[in-house]
């Protein structure tokens, strides 16, 4: 992982002969207390989604059924990191730009976000986005 | 719906060329703050799951991909829902005895609670729970 910040979490997993169970629980898992989760599916092949960044609003990513690639850019870094179901977390803390692509026919990707949705919180330009990242490096 | 205190709660819904968006936010869909959430998936075909009530955990399920059922029970009365992905969410408060069962081969069942993992919180044993329940009528 070579952007500042975003961290690859492993889930909490028991697996039994009554099937699979993966957790995330605040403070261990998860980095912070969700103020609301959502689900992305049904995302036809070589759409792109995310092309933005939040203020303030922290996000923890899981693939919770096939799979898609998520790349992030923080402080002039980069990294892409490919999500399988569903052992791992990626969080993507503030300012971190990021979009989400790939996405298998099946996919179900599964966000949960520190803050409620507010418009005012996203960088929704790349260039301004830029800007403010390399003002505040 | 007749069985009290459980609601199935419409999410957030956004559907536009691009995939299928659903929301579920504290205050307005979730009736709770999350404090940990599971997924439940690779259940073999006739497996049971959930038998147990929790005495102050709430918690929202949500079939993001496949579908399973859950029986709930409380104060008496007994309800069944099918939930299909993933346009509602089935809002279970504290007491209520619940089982999730019928999972389809592909389920991935979303589980989000208000607390952490404690098993003091829970009522395993059926009876136990029945005799609290009735108590408390």
């Amino acid at each position: 992982m070579s952007c500042p910040g975003v961290r690859v979490i492993r889930l909490g997993i028991n697996d039994d002969p009554r099937g699979r169970l993966t957790v995330g629980e605040v403070g261990q898992q998860l980095p912070f207390a969700p103020a609301r989760y959502f689900t992305v599916s049904r995302v036809p092949q070589g759409e792109v989604h995310g092309e933005h960044a939040h203020r303030q609003c922290h996000r923890f990513l899981v693939s919770v059924h096939g799979s898609c690639s998520v790349i992030v850019e923080f402080k002039g870094r980069r990294a892409e990191i490919c999500l399988d179901p569903p052992e791992f977390g990626l969080h993507i803390p503030p300012m971190v730009w990021g979009i989400q692509y790939k996405y298998s026919p099946d996919a179900v990707l599964l966000v949960v976000a520190s803050h409620g949705y507010e418009t005012s919180d996203d960088f929704r330009n790349y260039a301004a986005w830029q800007s403010a990242d390399s003002s505040d490096a």
